[in-house]
């Protein structure tokens, strides 16, 4: 359970002026609830909560902020501490912080960093963006395999007091090219005068650091690994990526697969932090796309107003068939994205799942058509009411259909385009669906009741 | 990056009959590897391959195959094998297997397991369908405040050796509730003969067997911890759940979401392995009823045919601002929900929410106003021209703040009701969003151009 309790107590803390009692509140939190705590908090009691913490909780709970809210908190505090959090900051938190900020600021940061830390962080900026390298630390314990099992026990104990993560430890040759990853545990259950080479088994899945970060939330999630090493391209050990970061990466880049799919762009900062005039820019750029694509359905329309006139009641229907259309579409667009995004759909497999496709669409149809030709019967004019039937019964299966057909291939065709398959929302998909389901309806409206558009 | 060549080189060797080829790459391949290649191996080769497998690794493969598949070579395995393989498995990838089966199946295959299995299967069984209990396991090593390090380090081995998995160490009582969890550098680091008492510093996040697994999910991302300890009600630790079965749900839980907001009920089978049959029922259901929504949106249509009698030109920009209102509201619909999703808003911010929602709809429906005004003006009768620009810009305006309202509404709504959130999919939306629209437009048009419905 989320402990939210004691981040309630402390924004009611908040409101006293009792600093002792806000103090020994604060020692009892995890540093992640003090975070949490300090964004929920009005404005004004951000920076006095972030003073009352004890210097090396502050660089801890500034790690665990949304982006703006370091950017915010970095300009407030004295110039000193934040150079001191600054390069407290871990190296893969330090380059989250740092790659969010815009060039200039970049420049003056940089500048307050020590020549080691200042390295280190231009080589981990400089790998491509959503790059396996932003995310690593370079922060490993690597032992040789000649070593014996107590000599690297000293050694994993040294670095361990620095603070680093052993739960793996790495096996290097000289040349620091990986050979293995073995647990901690090896180490503890092994004959202490073993050589390290004894505990290898040489089965190491690693990553390259120009490869895109999404491979590395596959890599994790297949393999459950929860520390996955990274390499250059001639397998030189460089970092070490933990399932940790992955898991934050993974919600990312699904958050972004949801805002896409909703037809907006993506929102990359909390919605409750985005500032009205940022999620109108994040949404107006498709709704007014769509406009244009919408436009083509009322010319499509206008093209068919002698049918409207001599049968008004088609439509009646109009809403029925068009939506009905972009809602299958909407259906296997989302089905494929999803299935897209989480590896169970391959490229590779657009025919078999438009073949697939194909039989649900037929079966919906029909379904749909037998439906809606009640309704047409119902509503009929009495004169008309058979021909009603079959001309919704009939339209409706063949937009059930082209529908589902645009649905399941848009996602594979961006794909191909090197596009996010996600653009296929269901906003552009509903779109694209009434232009088609308008001229197929009133088709097939003329050609059963005998007029001419 | 996922090693797929030896999958690929496997599935090639497949056509060959070297079995000891086969063997060869087997051995060389990670089992979560070997798994997916059976999967993708013809049907009439999965048999052959996974009996190529030494005995001890069957049963890990059997582990990450998907629930149908689990199903299918269970009941084509000889039956030795198959109860060796359920007997095997560790408690919680049994337990999600079980569950998985219907009634009759689960009765007889329990029957296969021993009685010291039955009964923890029983119990985990036991536990809510989604609940932690059912993904937990009851493997974990505990120790007491009072032993020495020395003697805590003896017990940690004696259990790895068991197959326990030992990055985190627990503390409990003489009646078995936790007091803390330690991670096994602490034991390394430590003195030898320092009581365990002095390592602990009481911090401990845990969570209840009883609650909603997506809790879980949560509880370890937010404190980005890999072993989330599991506790009745009284504090007795019962077992724990480990990150990699946390990412499994997050990702099920997600996919349900994505399945949800696209209008379908949630495929819980992998959607390559889904027949076009088990497809068709899950989608259409939300199809006719949206039927149902959309002739609503016909009869407030048909309510209008004088209007649309005396002005065809209104039809012409139909489509375009009822999808326009549909649009924005999926907009805001989309984004809400995962923000709920994620904890980013939580169901308490729904006034703030709603009021952001207002000036950003505002905004976008000002600017979407004035887009189709221009449209208006272009496509307007000349006697018409001003007039019809009014009654597209007003209306556009108006539809746009109705639908972001109900898009960022609902969702909360659905919450209040106990439903979920992603209910308030695209096609919903967009269908309740069709009938405001129409009555807005229309009004507005009967209002300017002084006509009567």
């Amino acid at each position: 359970m989320l402990q939210d309790h004691p981040i309630d107590q402390l924004l009611t803390l908040l409101t006293s002026n009792d600093d002792q009692a806000l103090i020994s509140q604060l020692e009892e939190m995890a540093v992640q609830d003090i975070s949490e705590a300090i964004s929920d908090a009005p404005q004004e009691n951000r920076l006095r909560l972030f003073e009352l913490l004890p210097a090396e909780r502050r660089t801890d709970a500034f790690s665990y902020f949304s982006r703006p809210l370091q950017r915010a908190f970095i300009d407030e505090l004295d110039p000193d501490e934040a150079k001191r959090i600054l390069r407290e900051l871990v190296p893969d938190d330090r380059t989250a912080f740092l790659e969010s900020l815009d060039p200039q600021d970049l420049e003056n940061f940089l500048k307050l960093l020590g020549p080691e830390d200042l390295k280190q962080s231009l080589k981990l900026l400089g790998y491509p963006e959503e790059s396996v390298g932003r995310l690593m630390t370079p922060r490993f314990v690597a032992v040789r395999p000649d070593w014996s099992v107590a000599r690297a026990l000293d050694h994993i104990r040294h670095e361990a007091h620095r603070g680093e993560t052993i739960n793996f430890v790495f096996v290097t040759d000289h040349k620091g090219q990986l050979l293995d990853s073995l647990r901690l545990k090896s180490f503890i259950l092994a004959r202490q005068d073993a050589p390290v080479s004894q505990l290898m088994d040489e089965e190491v899945v690693h990553i390259q650091a120009n490869e895109d970060r999404e491979a590395a939330v596959q890599t994790i999630q297949h393999y459950d690994i929860s520390t996955l090493p990274v390499t250059d391209r001639r397998g030189v050990l460089l970092g070490i990526v933990t399932v940790d970061d992955i898991m934050d990466v993974a919600e990312e880049e699904t958050t972004e697969d949801f805002h896409k799919l909703g037809a907006s762009r993506y929102l990359n900062v909390p919605i409750r932090e985005a500032s009205p005039v940022f999620m109108y820019r994040k949404r107006i750029g498709w709704l007014l796309i769509l406009v244009g694509v919408n436009l083509i359905s009322g010319i499509s329309i206008a093209y068919y107003e002698h049918t409207i006139e001599s049968v008004v009641a088609l439509v009646f229907f109009l809403p029925l068939i068009i939506d009905s259309s972009g809602n299958a579409g909407s259906q296997s667009a989302t089905l494929m994205v999803r299935a897209l995004s989480t590896g169970d759909v391959a490229p590779r497999d657009w025919l078999r799942m438009l073949s697939k496709e194909l039989t649900v669409a037929i079966l919906l149809g029909l379904t749909m058509a037998l439906a809606v030709a009640g309704v047409g019967v119902w509503r009929g004019y009495p004169d008309l009411m058979v021909e009603l039937a079959w001309v919704v019964g009939l339209a409706m299966c063949a937009v059930i259909i082209m529908g589902s057909m645009i649905g399941v291939m848009l996602p594979f065709l961006l794909q191909r385009l090197r596009m996010d398959p996600a653009t296929a929302s269901a906003p552009l998909i509903t779109s694209l669906a009434d232009i088609g389901g308008i001229l197929i309806y009133f088709s097939i409206a003329n050609a059963i009741l005998q007029l001419t558009p």
